[in-house]
């Protein structure tokens, strides 16, 4: 399992740096996904939570519901954005060698918590990223929800992702057994109506069922 | 999307105040699944890093490279690891009611690095809960592999789960349009044999496809 586990902030890419390759590869990681682990600081312990995001070239989206109280105690303070795909169990011939595919993403910044039309520009990305064709079904938020709603774009300057494929690397082992993958993969099911519905699904849900997320 | 991120820890349980109900929550939230994010304070900054995970009655175990950064510079360290499950996603009439529907727990602690029997018996324990079988069918570690291994313990004792299902909240809702869910499963796939290996594959990988993680 120690494939997953390695990284360091020491070891990090200013993917600005780097050049296209690799802002590719964190697209691509953020386009398979929309829920991250946004790391904070809260009373001087770190705090994990699952939150849904967006993204454009530049920013991560992310609501603030979260990330706000340590915001609204300190001001500005640091987050760490992680989104991680797991791909599949790595079965190797030793214990050791165990593993796990997977992609992953990791965001540092400080959050900037956006306003008026960027704040709802931000909302927009967020929505269509993660329930794509919503933004134009459902009702959007009147100025009241707009109020109770803080979204935070976090820079995707600072960047690294880490990626882990294909089969383990232990065929030297003398352990002579079958070795191999054991991939997962997550895919969308047929949509659940709410009871107190009564419209017919629309299309740009009911088509992603069947499909695979990321 | 707000659903998934308004844990505070103010609101956290002490699951051992909260008797066995909420155990059973949390030991099905951590059976579910064999990746968890972990966030550790890393020069001030949080930092969260996906890594596999196993757990007994008391503790959940993981692989230490990740912490060991933070725990040699400055001894016992708080972390947080978070174990999150992504059931689908919530549609409903208005913008600010969609979500996710979910099942999270967070394990605060410091972690206690573990040495001789106790070691050796949290490895077993993570990698029969990530890759039940491999355990008595792969190589168990030597003694050079679990000296380069570092196997952290993290109690269970301080931990809050959060579970949000079910349909949309906004029924009363005056825009009339489809609401409901979109479910997503994470599905065991056909294993992938190493083209080094030859072998058939075991049962115990096998059977695994086509099962449902979570």
């Amino acid at each position: 399992m120690s494939d997953l586990s390695s990284t360091e902030r020491t070891r990090h890419r200013r993917l600005r740096e780097q050049g296209r390759t690799n802002r590719a590869e964190l697209f691509d990681v953020l386009e398979a996904g929309f829920v991250c682990h946004l790391g904070v600081i809260v009373d001087g312990a770190p705090m994990v939570v699952p939150t849904a995001y967006g993204f454009d070239s530049d920013n991560l989206y992310i609501h603030g519901s979260v990330a706000s109280r340590s915001l609204a105690a300190g001001g500005p303070t640091p987050v760490c954005v992680t989104v991680t795909h797991v791909d599949g169990l790595v079965l190797a011939r030793s214990v050791f060698e165990h593993g796990v595919n997977y992609r992953s993403a990791m965001i540092y910044g400080v959050p900037r918590p956006l306003e008026g039309e960027e704040k709802l520009e931000a909302l927009r990305i967020l929505t269509e990223h993660t329930a794509p064709g919503q933004w134009d079904y459902a009702r959007r938020p009147n100025r009241k929800e707009l109020a109770a709603t803080t979204i935070l774009a976090v820079s995707l300057e600072e960047a690294s992702v880490k990626v882990r494929q294909g089969p383990p690397d232990d065929a030297d082992d003398p352990h002579d057994v079958w070795a191999g993958v054991l991939p997962l993969a997550a895919t969308w099911q047929p949509p659940v109506t709410d009871p107190a519905a009564s419209h017919e699904v629309p299309d740009h849900v009911r088509l992603r069922a069947g499909t695979r997320l990321g």
